[in-house]
């Protein structure tokens, strides 16, 4: 049995704690410390619903929470105006007041959902992350970006808000189907490429395990991209600068990722693709320490399930203008120059800018 | 020619200055200061762009900004989801980007959705208040509270979210309707009442010209009011516990404009009614100096032209039960006590905690 770890996110008075445990026990005392509620509302999708919102019942019941439900249905496409109203309606009318916590129990589509609606009710209530995807553990769940889709581009309806709490439950990520779990470890892999290089050598050493889901292996990955990330966040809250090093591998990947169809090329492989095909870019330009850095980018890619192309994802025909077209959609600036995460070397990351009319060279070699 | 002046709103990062200004010049180079933005968004209602846009217009275009508007219905029944998100959605259709200033033109139902619209595009853009009318001077765009209403409350849906800048234009109280502007004094004389005695000998003193819209007393009014404003919002921004002294008169206020239907009842004569029946209340309960309190108050509101009953506005027929109801949906918290601001005196305001049961009693000598 695996002891529950914690790691702060210092955001003064807005800091917080993660923690990551075994299942859901604990959640409901720690809850209980942070409000006293009579209820709790949980804004979850049918997916993980029908899974854990039982146990996550029985936890918090045992603590004297009387627990409201909103469901959703599932998938980034419904992340949605329609979404957000569900949960927001859903909570006002389980009669939640402020102190009232409101719970994400999914993956980065509920929780961003479920933290604008935490947001925007009665001018903000108590937000707790359940995250049960290992996206939502590495990514999502910590660092406060909340919001929905417009049809001019994804996240463009949202507000900082930090959770009270995040509580990861490592138990859920054995319901999570391999493919996800895979696509997962994309983003671990973004976030050691660009901060730590001894991290990027112990995934070299714990691929085979990570890969099979071996419990031990994925705690100790969770734990070490928290950390990262809430330092980054902490920097940098607001991603005025140095935060947007966490969008490695996200130019492109937001680009493939809409160009396919969500849930055809997944965030995590989306993410993984972005990161080869920007670094593909780096040492075109010069900007990193070769070749060989590429090389272990890919076999790393191999080792931990991750496409390095969509061919390998069985899409074909991914037009390139169309990927083109939709990484413009992206940038939500008028500017015309665009903020690039560029890595010297693994865990090395610093920030270039790319005249939006060069874009295309990005995606060269995408096949 | 009356000068500028300004006050300060201290909130940390998130301090901000109210310029209380003969009209729009200088808004343009303040609005240049804050942002280097090519754009501006201005959010406003059909009634107010007639008047005002195009004076807006040319004030910002003279300082290179092109001007983008998005002009929804005016009116308290249209606080809704529907103009929030036509708000947002012109934002982004305008190509804003994270330094476009997202500005209120208009009272202050405009300024609280262009507030939680100024929030939620791009996780918060710079959000500017320019307050068309008294009441919105005087209270609502100042202190960060923003947000649309639900069909189980009022404000229900929103966010704290402070100003970059507020610029109220005195020319534009001359447009406005002179039963409008008496509502505007309902605030004021809240504000006076629950804060600062000698600014009530001052309304004693002034209320002849403040209800003819002589310009220099209302100037001197708005200033006041705001000084006492932003000094309550310092200590509190939240409204974790003082600052809801600013909510006096407003627990009865808001059930005799809910039951009356809005606009039947204006929002600061329905708080002037509020706070006499609250004083009722208080001295029945032996709570304030006294008999002569609520007399002073009785007279206060005639000289100001405000109601003291809602038969004096040819409403006919208010029922107390509906009156109630409304103050009980009103009451966001699912808690059995209401926080209800109770004056001691001019000037003096405490926090008391009346059980909801007991609610009747507030509104007992409604008629």
């Amino acid at each position: 049995m695996l002891a529950s770890r914690g790691v702060r996110v210092a955001l003064g008075e807005r800091s917080y704690e993660v923690v990551i445990a075994p299942d859901f026990v604990g959640l409901g005392a720690r809850l209980r410390a942070l409000s006293r509620s009579g209820r709790v509302v949980v804004g979850s999708d049918t997916t993980v619903a029908t899974l854990w919102l039982d146990a996550l019942r029985s936890e918090l019941e045992a603590s004297g929470f009387e627990l409201h439900s909103v469901v959703i249905p599932p998938g980034e496409e419904g992340k949605d105006r329609e979404a957000w109203w569900r949960l927001v309606d859903g909570f006002v009318r389980a009669r939640g007041d402020r102190r009232t916590p409101f719970v994400a129990l999914g993956g980065g589509v509920v929780g961003d959902l479920v933290g604008f609606a935490a947001a925007s009710v009665l001018r903000g209530v108590p937000f707790v992350q359940v995250p049960t995807t290992l996206l939502a553990m590495v990514d999502s769940s910590v660092g406060g970006k909340t919001g929905f889709n417009h049809e001019l581009g994804k996240n463009l309806i949202g507000a900082f808000y930090q959770p009270d709490l995040v509580w990861a439950p490592l138990a859920a990520l054995g319901t999570l189907p391999v493919r996800e779990r895979s696509a997962g470890l994309g983003e671990v892999l973004k976030t050691a490429w660009i901060a730590d290089a001894a991290f990027v050598d112990w995934l070299e050493a714990e691929a085979v395990g990570l890969r099979a889901g071996e419990r031990g292996a994925l705690a100790e990955a969770v734990a070490r991209c928290v950390r990262i990330k809430a330092e980054v966040v902490a920097q940098d809250e607001r991603e005025s600068g140095r935060r947007a090093i966490l969008n490695a591998g996200h130019t492109v990947g937001h680009g493939v990722e809409a160009a396919a169809g969500y849930g055809v090329v997944l965030h995590g492989e989306a993410v993984a693709i972005g990161l080869l095909h920007e670094a593909l870019w780096a040492a075109r330009e010069g900007l990193d320490r070769g070749p060989a850095l590429v090389a272990r980018l890919r076999r790393l890619l191999g080792s931990l399930g991750l496409p390095c192309t969509v061919d390998e994802l069985g899409v074909a025909h991914l037009s390139r203008t169309a990927v083109l077209a939709a990484m413009e959609l992206d940038k939500k600036a008028s500017s015309d120059m665009l903020t690039l995460p560029v890595c010297r070397a693994e865990g090395s990351c610093h920030l270039a800018q790319l005249p939006l009319h060069r874009l295309a060279e990005l995606i060269s070699e995408l096949s």
